[in-house]
This record gives structure tokens, C-alpha cells and sequence, in this order.
């Protein structure tokens, strides 16, 4: 099967990495910035693309992961191909696909970064299509890069990414927090790790409102204050420990 | 090695554990709850004490484990004794423990739950002690439990405990809207798992202000928008939202 990546970001670059691994072929890589598509051709044996017009047409696989406001200009180009044609966006809905034959979403409910491996057939892949048919066929692919392939409506995938902005890029913004303040005291973040892990790996097992813990939760209000006298010159940072500590404390009431 | 403990919560039975693995005799269990001291002293082959009145007074070490609040009233019980005593919170100053003959801290920073064992060699321990005799003694001790140990006064204490209510107790309330969204809309916490996973993987060897991702570092005022409209029948998460995307956008502006 020959695929065809739109895109050389994140996601494009460990997409096409576990196509080329599951024994599909890639043939090309286009993307906004041609030395980005460069690499990513280089890195799975495909030919970089320096104009979309002038991509294959007679790929069976179209992979679009470019910004999401980038992606109805690139449909525009892909009318005419016969092949399935797919974007991997959390909150664009399918119908931006709908000028096209046959289509739909492969969005990997993941944080990829270009400088971390990761197992992909552990990666959830939430799939979404304008038929039966190619929602079978779009299965079958996504079944053969990863082993957690989930049938969801567009308006259900945009609560999941959602809940992921909650759980992976505001939790990293509060590991930023934390690193910061030890900094301002010369302390290193090292020390912060394994506590960081240990909280990710308790709710692999255990739902998060049964393992909640810390001052919040206790109605501590000592050490409440305490923190809040710590953080006094910094308005914003005691903004988010008073409004997350109120709302930790009307869930658990 | 005689080692008394006072407390019995998550803390005190990882720490009784950990000391019973490494060769200590833990000879004797005191709690405010007579039956949980019961439990965690049968884990250990300890002894549990129903009266703080009554316990060993020639035990080498005293690990008080209780509550922030109780420590003071444990302290008074233990005047006459002359091994060492040392208690393990994070934002209580080693004062209190000054009507002691020796006494220190060990504070470990890590979280605990009952139900899900932990390697203790690798939790971070942060010890400060009365004198410099004591404080070797108590380094050798916190050595044989744990391969991380830390010199930590005080005051760099409570920033430690601050920075991890930031990293694992609001991380952790952010898993749960994560979970509340998903149940809302009959999806699977399972999905988000992989995520927070990874999401905490990554900072092991990266600094989080270097993989931070989401709509509020790129400026995606359509996505940011999107979300608040899914939000828009919960302040309180509306207003979560908001508050951290404003923080993103301000530490990467």
C-alpha cells in the first residue's frame, strides 16, 4: 500500500515511522517547509515533495497532519485523487474532508515529540469515516499500527482532545510551575521526577478521584496558607494553586 | 537497629516497610487508630501500642508519621527518650521537634498510596537534622532505605512539598476532569491513559518548559474557543481552562 504524508510535524513523523514499520510503503512527504519534508522522507526512504500539486496521485493512503487551519487548503488539493484521504486533528470536525471520495480521521490521542521514541501500537487511534466500507478498510490500517483502535463520532473526539489538553498540556504547565520554583531556590528538578512519574503510573490502575491526595483534599488549611505565603509575589502562580486547590476541594465536599 | 513508628497512614507503612526490607527491627507501631496500627504492624512484625504513654523508650529511632497538626502532641510524649527522633512532613519546620535530645527530618518526596506498592530505594529523601552528628547518622539511616537522599534545610523543605502540590496533587486533579469529561460523554478514562503516561515519561529527561504542547503555546484561538464552548455549562472547569492557557501563553510569549 502506498501512502502519502501531508505534513512533517510531530505526529507526521512518528506516524509514518510506524507505517514504514508495519511494511507500508511511503512514497512521499510534502510540507510547508521542504527541509522538514527532507528529513522525514529521509527517515522512512520517501521522496520529499517540494510542491503539494505536485504529489501522486495514485497513492492509496493520503495522511494529512498539518495545523488544523491549514487543512481545508489542503483538501482543495487532493480532489481528484481516487485514494482514502485522512486527517489526524483532535478537533476538525470530517466534514472538511467532505469534497472528497472517500475519507476520514486517524487521530492519535498522544503527546508525540521528534526527540522521544515511543511504541506506537500502544498509541489509542480514534477512527472516523464517510462510509462503512472505508470506515472498514480504515479499521484494518489503523489495526495494523496500533493495537487500541476506537470507533469516535467527531463530536466525541473533540471531548476526548479536550480532556487531553487538561491532562497532558495544563499537567506539563504545572510541571513547568514546579521546576521553575525549585530553580528559584536552587533546586533541582531531578529531585521532582520521580514523584511526577509515580502519579502518572498510579492512575494506570486506579481512577484519579480515588487517589487524590495533598492539602486541598484534607482541608489543610495551615498548609494552605503556608503556600499561599510562598507564592505572595507571585500573583499568578497563587491564582492557579487557589483555583485548582477550590475546585479539589468542591469535588471531594 | 530498633525503630519505632508513630503513624500508620500511607507514609508510615511504606517507610515501616522499607526500613523492615532493609534489616531494621521495627519493634513497635503507635497510631491514633488503634486497629490501623494493628495492620501495619503485623505487616512489619511490630507490635502495635494503644497508648503513645506506653511505647519503648530505648528505641534507637522515632518516626513520627502523623498528621501536620499532631506532631507537636506526639513531640511531648517522646521528652524522655534518648534515641533519635525525626518526622516526616514536608511543611513542618524541624523546630518543633527542639525539646528533643536528637532529632531530624526525613521527609520523602513522593506520593503513597496503600494499594500500590513502590520501589522506596528510588524516592527522593530530604533529611536536616539537630547537630552534625546527627545528621550523619541520619544520612547513613535514609542511605540504607533509599539511594536518593538530599540535605535539605527547611525552609528549601516547603518549597520542595509547594512544587509537588503543583506536580502531583493538581496534576492529579487535572487527570480527574480529564476522567469527569470522558464520563460525561460515555468515553473510557482507559483512552487518556497512555497519554498521562507518556505525558510524565517525557520529563524524565526533558525539562516540561522544553515539551510543552496544546492549543495556548501555538496561539490557537480557534481550538482555545472550541473548548470553552464545550465548557460553557462548567465555570469551574471553564474557568481552570482559562486561568492555565493564560499562564501557557505568558511563560512562552
Amino acid at each position: 500500500m502506498k501512502v502519502v504524508f501531508i505534513g512533517s510535524g510531530n505526529v507526521a513523523t512518528h506516524m509514518a515511522k510506524a507505517f514504514s514499520l508495519a511494511g507500508y510503503s511511503v512514497v512521499e512527504v510534502w510540507s510547508p517547509n521542504f527541509d522538514n519534508a527532507d528529513l522525514l522522507a529521509n527517515a522512512v526512504g520517501a521522496k520529499p515533495i517540494a510542491s503539494i500539486a505536485h504529489i501522486d496521485q495514485s497513492a492509496d493512503l493520503y495522511i494529512i497532519a498539518v495545523k488544523d487551519e491549514a487543512i481545508a487548503g489542503v483538501v482543495q488539493e487532493l480532489t481528484e485523487v481516487n485514494g482514502l484521504v485522512v486527517h489526524t486533528s483532535g478537533t476538525t470536525s470530517i466534514e472538511v474532508l467532505s469534497s472528497l471520495k472517500k475519507y476520514g480521521v486517524l487521530y492519535p490521542l498522544q503527546t508525540f515529540s521528534k526527540s522521544k521514541a515511543l511504541d506506537f501500537k500502544r498509541v489509542p487511534l480514534c477512527i472516523e469515516a464517510s462510509d462503512e466500507e472505508t470506515l472498514q478498510a480504515l479499521k484494518v490500517i489503523a489495526g495494523s499500527i496500533s493495537e487500541q483502535v476506537f470507533l469516535i463520532e467527531s463530536a466525541k473526539r473533540k471531548v476526548l482532545h479536550l480532556s487531553a489538553v487538561f491532562a497532558c498540556n495544563f499537567a506539563n504547565h504545572l510541571y513547568t510551575i514546579g521546576q521553575e520554583l525549585l530553580q528559584h531556590h536552587d533546586l533541582d528538578f531531578a529531585m521532582l521526577r520521580p514523584l511526577i512519574l509515580e502519579t502518572a503510573e498510579k492512575v494506570q490502575t486506579n481512577l484519579p478521584q480515588h487517589v487524590q491526595t495533598g492539602p486541598a483534599i484534607r482541608n489543610d488549611e495551615t498548609t494552605i496558607a503556608a503556600h499561599l505565603e510562598l507564592l505572595r509575589n507571585n500573583e499568578e502562580w497563587g491564582n492557579i494553586y487557589q483555583t485548582l486547590s477550590k475546585s479539589i476541594k468542591k469535588t471531594y465536599q
